[in-house]
C-alpha cells in the first residue's frame, strides 16, 4: 500500500519539562499530516465542510509512544489506508525520525479511526464518490479492504 | 480597584523543554481567568453568544514575562479593570506564586484590551448594559475611567 | 473498584473551528486528573522527580470519542486503576458531562497504560513501595489484578 | 531591513470554537518563524543549549490581533530585527494572508524582545558572537541600531 510522508520539525511548543515532546501534541503531528494527504489528494476540507456540509472526526485511535522526540528534531509522519467503509476509514500512521548514527527510528505507532460527518448535526455522512475514487491508487497494492472497521 | 483572584495549577501540559511554562500559555491562563471572572460576574459566554450573538475577541495585549513558572506551581491570576468604552474594555492582570520562603512573586504583568464583536460579522458592538451595570462594583474605589483606551 | 473524580471546565483553548474540544486536548484533561489523583493519594510528581528521580511517562492509550464536548462545559473526569506491574500500571478513564435534561453524558472512553522512568535514562523503573501501599484502597474491592499489562 | 518570511499552514489544532485562531496560538507561529530564522542564519538552537549553554527566553512582547486567520489559511510570518543589545534583541514581525481578492492583509502585528540567558541559572548572558557577526546583513540597509531596548 502506498504511503504518504508529511515532515514535522519540533518546536518549544510542542515540549513539555520533561525535554520531549509532550504525548498528547502527536496526535496534533499525524493530524497535520492526514489533512496534508488530503490536500495531496486534491480535497481542501475547507470545501468539503463549504460545499458538502461535511467535515472529518476523529471517532477512535490507538496510539504507542514507543521512544520520545526532542526539541528540533526533524520527523516524518507515515500515514496509510488500513480499511475504508461507507462512513469512515482507518489510517495507520507513524512518526519516524532519521537518525544519523542510528538509521530511522520509529517514535510512534497510531491507528485513527475517522467518520465523515455532517458539519451541522454531526450525523455519520458517506464519504464523497470524488474522494473515494481516488483512494485506489493507494490501496492497489494490497489485498481489498471493504469492511465497515469496528 | 476590586481585583478578581483565579487559582491555575501548571501542570506537563503547560511546560516546555527548558523545563518552564512554555511563554504562550500565559496567555491561556489569563484568558481562563477573564472567563471565570465575567462567571463570577453573573454572565457565561455561552448565554452571551447565544442570546445576544456578542463574542469577546482580544484585540491587543502587552505582557512582560518576568519570572518562570514550574510544573506543578500554584498559581493565581489577578484581574482588575483599568478602563471601559463603548464597544472595548482594557485590563490589568498579573499572576504570582506564593512561595513559603520567598513570599508572593510576580512572574507575569500584563495589559489586555478585549473587544465585544457581533459573534458572525466580528465587528465591534456596545457592551450589553447588563454587563456595564456591575461594572461599578469594580470601579467604585477608583477615579471614573471611562475614556475609549487606544 | 474506587474512582476518583475532577472537575474540568472547557475553556476557548480547547476547542476548533468544529465548535466543539479538539481531540488532542481531551488527552490533557486526563493527564490532569491523573495528576491529581496522585496528589490526592499523597503524592507530588515535583517530589518523585526530585527525590526519587522517578517520572511518569504513556506508554500507550485507547481512546472512543463518542460525544463532543463544548465551549463551556463542566466535564468531570473519572478514572480507576485496571491493574498494576511491577514499573507500570494500566487506568480506565471517562469523560461525562452532567446535562440537566439528558443525564449524565460519557463523552469520552479511554484506557491509558503509564510506565515509571528513571528521569535521566528513560529507563523502566520500579514503581515505589510508597505508591503501591496506598493502591489498594484502590482496588479493595475489586479482584486482585497484579499481572502486567501487555 | 531584510526581512524573513517563514510559511505557516492553520491547522484545527490552532483555532477555537469562534471560528478563528485562537489568540494565544500566534505566539506560538511567531515563535516557529524566530526558530527558523535563527536556523537560516546557521544557528541551531540545541547546539546553542549543549555548547554554549544558552537558551533565548521571551522578555516581553506587544500584539495586536487585527483580522483573524482561519483553518487552512496559509499565512507568511516576516520578521526583522529592530534592535539589538548586549543580551537581548527586539524583533519587529507581522503575520500576513495571501488572498487571491483582496491581497496582502496584515492579521497580526507585533514587537517581541527575547533575552539570551543562560540554561541553567535563566541569567542574561551575552549574545555570541558569532551570531553578532551574521546580524550586519539583516541590518546593513538600516540605520545602525545599537541601544538597548527599554
Amino acid at each position: 500500500m502506498s504511503t504518504f510522508n508529511w515532515p514535522i520539525r519540533v518546536y518549544y511548543e510542542d515540549t513539555d519539562a520533561g525535554g520531549v515532546v509532550y504525548h498528547s501534541q502527536y496526535l496534533n503531528f499525524l493530524e497535520r499530516a492526514r489533512t496534508e494527504w488530503l490536500r495531496d489528494l486534491g480535497f481542501e476540507q475547507t470545501d468539503l465542510c463549504d460545499d458538502l456540509h461535511i467535515v472529518i472526526v476523529i471517532h477512535s485511535l490507538q496510539i504507542a509512544f514507543k521512544k520520545p522526540a526532542k526539541f528540533n528534531d526533524l520527523l516524518t509522519v507515515k500515514s496509510s489506508l488500513l480499511s475504508v467503509g461507507h462512513t469512515s476509514w482507518q489510517c495507520a500512521q507513524s512518526i519516524v525520525r532519521h537518525d544519523k548514527v542510528r538509521g530511522d527510528e520509529v517514535l510512534i505507532e497510531a491507528q485513527v479511526k475517522a467518520t465523515f460527518v455532517n458539519a451541522q448535526t454531526f450525523k455519520p455522512t458517506r464519504i464523497p464518490a470524488a474522494i473515494l475514487n481516488v483512494i485506489p491508487q493507494f490501496t492497489s497494492q494490497s489485498t481489498p479492504q471493504t469492511m465497515e472497521p469496528t
